[in-house]
């Protein structure tokens, strides 16, 4: 049964990962009818300048965007926010020291789906944007659970992960997933026990095609099931 | 290019449906990066009292509870509302006394889309909730527009539409293809030249199997349309 807890959504980055995460947090919630499910609200404001060329290449800084939708969230009457972007974590300090909301962290949501998998300790693939990575949004927090983070090479980086995360904003999902495939199959190889699809763009691509023959952390159930954990606490 | 124009989704009747009608928004627009798609604000409330059970039993009113979005979708800056539900429909001018703001009527995009799919005038094949029917949202409206409604016998809406549909709520989608095409098809034996799925659990369930080998009009993709020529008038 609701116990009236509201969920703000930050989404909008992209738009079809906030829509999936709003589907798939409705299909990991074990109820039997509309009036028990939780509800929520979803800010999707795609016009959010992108995270990691504001990191890198000194684009726009997507803060004051960021902040704005806290803001609505915050009128609209939710109690806790969830953000199904990796990278906008980068800016996570910003928000929440502007909100009395809770923030659910994603990047602590993926480790609790890393247990919840039985991943062991040691070294785990990373797929995320250039952004994330570069701000170290999961080495540092994973390091500290034992997991040691193998990311993809600078070439395979720019020339196979960032170009298949803009296929999924482009709505061309199905060309996406081989190439998303390769690399998490490539992290495999290289000792990964595990891969941690640490943009939420990149499950998308991966649920376009056979299902990975091996332990993959999708960030967007990850912070479903937090969500879901905040909202009916004892369920 | 975006023009600022900030949709509003009045859901959670379903959730999924809600959340099904973001992801077909995001699908549906012709854009190749995140900041060209279209902001909108998911309203997603799944507490709003059943429809059927308050036209049909005396059960609690839902007007209150819409309303409520409603207000809270122009707080937040909306600037048009649509409503991924077709029992919802039937407080359409209660809802529409309220606000200022255009609300995009489910049944004109239906029709709207029997139009794009070239089903021609005559007979079509009606699927929607008990609460829906007895309202006569869609008869009177399309007659306008030359269809004439078929619609399953009450034994047929008793035992499979209405139940096939609280499978989708209850987030058993797979189990509900068989019992909703099946209706679809005797429909169609009877004479529709296509069929409506007019109530947006119902187009989740067809969803879920192989396609109708006929034209189907679904509402959660009609209203998408609707709302994507709202938000880009040029495009």
């Amino acid at each position: 049964m609701n116990n009236g807890r509201v969920l703000g959504v930050l989404g909008g980055m992209g738009p079809l990962a906030g829509a999936t995460f709003m589907q798939r947090l409705t299909l990991l919630t074990p109820v039997d009818r509309d009036q028990d499910h939780i509800p929520s609200i979803l800010w999707s404001d795609p016009r959010v300048p992108d995270r990691t060329a504001a990191r890198l290449s000194g684009g726009e800084d997507p803060l004051p965007w960021l902040l704005r939708g806290i803001a609505g969230l915050e009128t609209a009457g939710c109690g806790a926010i969830v953000i199904p972007c990796n990278t906008a974590h980068g800016w996570f300090e910003g928000m929440q020291a502007v909100t009395r909301l809770p923030i659910l962290h994603i990047v602590h949501a993926a480790g609790d789906e890393l247990l919840r998998l039985h991943v062991p300790a040691g070294p785990i693939g990373l797929m995320a944007t250039t952004g994330t990575l570069a701000m170290r949004l999961y080495q540092d927090r994973l390091a500290a659970r034992g997991y040691d983070c193998l990311i993809p090479s600078e070439e395979e980086q720019a020339r196979i992960v960032m170009p298949a995360i803009d296929l999924v904003k482009a709505n061309r999902i199905a060309e996406s997933y081989a190439p998303l495939a390769e690399v998490a199959r490539r992290l495999i190889e290289r000792g990964a026990r595990g891969v941690i699809l640490g943009c939420t763009e990149i499950p998308l691509g991966i649920a376009a095609g056979p299902p990975l023959p091996f332990p993959v952390a999708d960030t967007i159930d990850a912070l479903a099931r937090a969500a879901i954990a905040w909202a009916r606490p004892a369920g």
